[in-house]
This record gives structure tokens, sequence and C-alpha cells, in this order.
């Protein structure tokens, strides 16, 4: 490894101990860079194990055996010294990061969201902008996270059944995108640019993927809790229908904004997750997660997450732009119920994000331009 | 049995050779009625069993093996000699029957809809009026099929699980009530006089006990294809909590029709079906039908009639008069999704019961004096 770390000059901060935070952190000490690895205080049980242990293990599409990154608990030290922070963590926690890191972010420190759900990166930039964090930082969105992975429960381990073989990308503002990508694709060279943060935020596929099984599956959830395989048994055809009604309407708010959306079914071949696309159905049963087990409540990020900072801000700039988005609506409307909290209120807000009563056109300005 | 035979002189139809049309010719049999049983061309083999054997069983709470009651298979001499008619079928059917019959309605005939779901006596009024049909019939509408009851497939038997201790009824106009309970209540003396038949389908509990699990277990209904015991896995205590709300809903709606609503938990003990009401999720997980089987498609009368006659018809009143009904209306289009059919359109509405753009004043008056 220590060719490739004399080339990786970058010190990266990864915000973040779940699954995906595992993965990215062994990934990128492979990789050879300078890795620190923060975990917000009401999760920081996720770090015990590799406390305990001193070392990582990656299975799967990336192996290896990491000896323990450095580990903070303190933001103050997890941010001052990164040059590229990337923040892997639940939707919900974007805002109270986002106040966390202001008075720590100085000079031209990269922050990236994988992913940002949709609008992460315009939300921190209002907080940061609230909180006169002076210029000079760039903000970037993912789509997704860039693995397919699950970590081995109560073990320094995480498993990672599929590198994405592609995924998108885009800097705030998309001024930056070309002078952010160069550094970037070092870290991710199956990061694929994309217009702005906007396009990223409605090519995130776990709003249709997540939602609509889970509401439709509520009762067996709840009941089996966990004990069912989620994909297999939950997604049948009436199922997977609705699932393409539903990404209709995303693609239907996507065109009302300008933004030229693909059918998740062209999208999700490119990056490895399903072997068939001829339909929703064949796709999820040809997916990588087809035989997982389902979620074990239905406080899970199926919905607490895909729910209020995907589906909820889809909903919301819909509204906005007069766009009729019957079963979207609807959806929110049943989980809310189901998880007794109006998350129409609580999830993403354009206000959030900086970007209500601005035109089409102000709104393709300021995501180009920052202003 | 022939000196009750002697006391009941009425000529009873019975539409329909369902569950509960099995359950009815039996009791009405038993109880020395005249009976004639019809069935629509659709459901035919319905009547198989009983024309093979000439008989007809029932067990449970009645029991008995009746002869055969005449079957008929022409509309015309199933109505024309009948004083009564107890209408017996999926509210899908009553429009055509309604059509299907006016031409035979003559003199003082009785025709009872069990159940009407939201307005089907309102919508049998509209057809015999654009039909011509002389005044002289009553019309009424019970909330509910007055038994619990199962059909043993493929033979003469109907299984009667509870003859429901008490159910609800009112004759269109309510003007009516007290000279029709005076005849009906020889055939059912469970049966209790409400207001009016918009009571009736306001209590009818179906739309929320029905829709919101199956709802909220789709994805299970359609891969178990009913092998699951659906209200024991399926009404979980989240389940049961959304059903709670949408009765609240359900509450509100007749609140602004002017009808006082019990909530659905006040009422069901009286029924017999649940063992206790001290919350939605005990009263189903003490429900006669807990441990019945699941839909075994999602093309069930859970959602094909629960849905259009009765959840929308509380819907178009909801719009009406500008009630806030968020579940009510989402339950509508992700069962529409589902079902690939538009709920909102197909179902009930208060034009075909002839009520729309009355005030409250003159939706009473209509209801009590039938004009």
């Amino acid at each position: 490894m220590r060719v490739v770390e004399s080339m990786n000059k970058e010190k990266i901060t990864i915000i973040g101990a779940g699954h995906g935070g595992y993965s990215a952190t062994a990934d990128m000490i492979l990789k050879g860079y300078d890795v620190t690895l923060y975990e917000l205080p009401e999760y920081r049980e996720n770090l015990f194990p590799l406390i305990k242990t001193g070392k990582l293990r990656v299975t799967g599409e990336i192996q290896g055996i990491v000896d323990i990154p450095k580990i903070e608990i303190e933001i103050n030290k997890a941010i001052e010294f990164a040059t590229i922070i990337l923040i892997i963590t639940h939707g919900g926690t974007h805002r109270k990061l986002a106040e966390m890191m202001a008075p720590f972010i100085k000079g031209e420190q990269i922050i990236v969201l994988l992913p940002g759900y949709t609008g992460g990166a315009l939300c921190f930039e209002q907080i940061f902008k609230q909180k006169g964090v002076k210029k000079g930082y760039t903000l970037a969105e993912a789509n997704t996270l860039p693995y397919a992975c699950r970590k081995i429960t109560g073990e320094p381990a995480v498993h990672v059944k599929l590198y994405l073989k592609k995924f998108l990308i885009s800097a705030f503002p998309a001024v930056k995108n070309d002078e952010f990508l160069s550094v970037f694709q070092k870290l991710y060279p199956n990061a694929h640019k994309v217009e702005n943060v906007l396009e990223t935020g409605f090519n995130n596929g776990n709003p249709v993927l997540n939602v609509v099984p889970c509401v439709f599956n509520a009762g067996r959830i709840e009941y089996a809790k966990g004990e069912y395989q989620h994909f297999q048994e939950g997604v049948t055809p009436s199922v997977a229908r609705v699932m393409g009604e539903l990404d209709l309407e995303r693609i239907g708010v996507g065109k009302s904004l300008g933004i030229k959306l693909v059918p998740y079914l062209e999208r999700v071949m490119e990056t490895g997750y399903v072997q068939s696309n001829a339909s929703w159905y064949e796709a999820i049963q040809t997916s990588l997660h087809l035989t997982a087990k389902g979620p074990d409540s239905l406080q899970h990020r199926y919905l607490t997450e895909d729910v209020p900072y995907g589906l909820t801000p889809w909903y919301h700039f819909a509204k906005d732009r007069n766009i009729d988005v019957k079963l979207m609506e609807s959806l929110i409307q049943l989980a809310s119920a189901l998880s007794d909290e109006n998350y129409f209120e609580t999830g993403r807000t354009l206000e959030e994000m900086g970007i209500n009563d601005m035109t089409n056109h102000e709104l393709n300005q300021f995501l180009l331009y920052g202003s």
C-alpha cells in the first residue's frame, strides 16, 4: 500500500460509522489515504468494535484488513485538519451536523454528502451561510452510497456486496464541478458528473425502491420483525407496478424543474444492482438485495429517511410547481400515519434548501453559480 | 316448522348466493318463510351445489338442513311475487341490479340492502325514479350483513360463526321506518332502527376494518395468496393505530353532515364480533375473524368493494363539505394504484345517490320524506 499512499496526500474525514461509513473507511485506507473516522454522540456505539480490536475487516468486492483508523469523538478535531469530508449519515443528521461543523470549516475543504438524499448540499450551504462560514469550501452530493454493504453485527467488519459500477455526483455550485471531480474521482473513479445537486437528488432511487414496498408490507414488517425476505416476498407484481408509477411522478417533478430524468430502470443496470430491467418486478427479482431480510421494525430508514429526505422534498418541489403527485403525497401521508409523525412538516423543505420562491431560471443560476 | 310457517306469510326473494345469501336463505327458510333465491348470471356457479343436492346445510349459530329453496335465474320471476326482497350482493352490482329489477317492481314491495355500503338505497331510488317505477315500494338499508359467515367451498353448506347480536337499519324515506320495522323485525329481531340511510352507511365498519390492513399488507396478500392469518398477523399495533385514525376521519365526515357517529370500537362490542374494545389492536386480537386466512389476491372485496362503495362515497361527502380526510384520500389513492383502477371515479358518487348540491337541511328532508 505504501506506493499508493505516497500518491494520495488528501486527509479524509469520514463522518458516520454505519454500513457506509465502515465501507468507505476501509476503502479509503486501502487506497492509501490518511483517514479519520468520526461518529455522532448518539451513534457512538458504532465505534466500539473498532476501538476494541484496532482493526476493520472488509469482505466482498473490496477485501482486506486495515489497521484501525484515527477515531475522533470531538467534531473540531475531526474537521479542522481534513481536506475532504465524506458525510455518510442518516439524512436526519444533516442539519445538526452542518451546525456542528460550521465553526471548524476552514480554507478550501471539500464536503461530500454520500448521498445527499435531495438537497442535502443546499441545506448545508444555508446553514454555513447563516453561521458565517468563510467561502472557499466546496459542497458536493452523490445520488447514492457508492457501496451496497452491510456491517457484520457487533464485529469490526463490513461486507461490500457491490462497489457500484457507476454513481452520480455534482458539486455545489456546479461551476466547481470539474475542479471538484479532478480530486474526487481519485477517491471514486466510478463517480459520474451530472448537471447539479438537484439532478443527484432526483436520481436517488431509494424513495421509490424502499418506500413503496415498505408501506405495502407495513403489517408484515411489524409482525415478522425482519424475519422475511423483504424484496423477494414483498415486491409482488402489483407492488412493483406502483413503484413504476411513482417513478413516473418523480420524472414529472424533474421535468417541471427543467431536469431531464431517465427512468430508474434505465439507470439501475449501470450500477450493477440488478440483472434485468425488463420491468420493475423483474428488476427487483434479479436484484442484489433479493433475499435480504426485511426491516425489523417500521422505525427503519426505509421510512424514517427515504420519506422525509427523499419523497418529502420531491413533493415540496411538485407543489411549488403545481405538479400533481397524488401517489407521492399518499405514500407520505400513510408513512406519516404509520410512523406517527407528520413527514410533510418534519421532512426537508425548499426553505431549508434556500431555494423557495425561485423561478426555474433563478434556481438554475443558483445551482450553477451559488448565488 | 309448520307452526312458524303459517305465521309468516311474507314471500321473500333473496338476491345473491354468496356467503350472506346462503346464510339468509337457510335462516329465512328455518324461520318458515317462502323463499326464492336468485343469483346474477355472472355468479351463477354459486347455485350449482344447491341445484345438485336440493339441500342447504347451515352450521354454527344457526343450525339445520333445509330443503332446496326455489331457485330463479330469471329476474322477473324472482321479483314479481316477492313481498320482501333482500339484496345480499357485492356493492358493485347495485346499479345493474336496480336497472334489472325496475321493470318488475309492483305494489308495496320492500327492498332491503344487506348491507347498502353507503348510499345503496339512494342509488336504487335514483334508478327506480329514472325508470319510472311506480311509488309504493319501500327501500331500506342495513349497516352490515347480519351474519359472520363463510360458505363451505363447493358444498351446499354455510357456517354461521356469528348471528350479529345487533345491527342497524333504516328505511328510505325514513318516515316509513316504523311501518318497515314492524315487518322487518319479524325477520331480524336484532335489527335496530337508526335515523336514516346515511347513518347506516356511515356505520358500516368494513371500510376501516378491511381497507387499512389490506393496503398495509398488500405485498403479503399477493405473495402468500391467502395462506396467512390476515388479522392476527396483518393488524400490528401501528396498523391498528391507523385504523383508529381513519375512524376519526369517518366520524368527522358524519359530523359535517349532522350525523352523530360513535367510534366503531364503542359499537362493535354490541355486535359480538370482538371480546375487547380497549384499543383497535386489542379489538382485532380478540375478534371472531382473528385466525381467518387472508384474502387470496388483491382482487378481493376488501379492496374492490370496501373502497369504491365505502371509502369513496365517504370521501365525496367530505369533499362536498370541505372536510379534510387525508388518510381516507391516501388509502383510496393507493388502493386505486394497487388495483389499477381509479376508485375516485369508478366508486359511488353523490350524483348517483341523487343528493349532490343539497344543503344539510335539504339532505335531511330528503332522507326523511324522500323528496
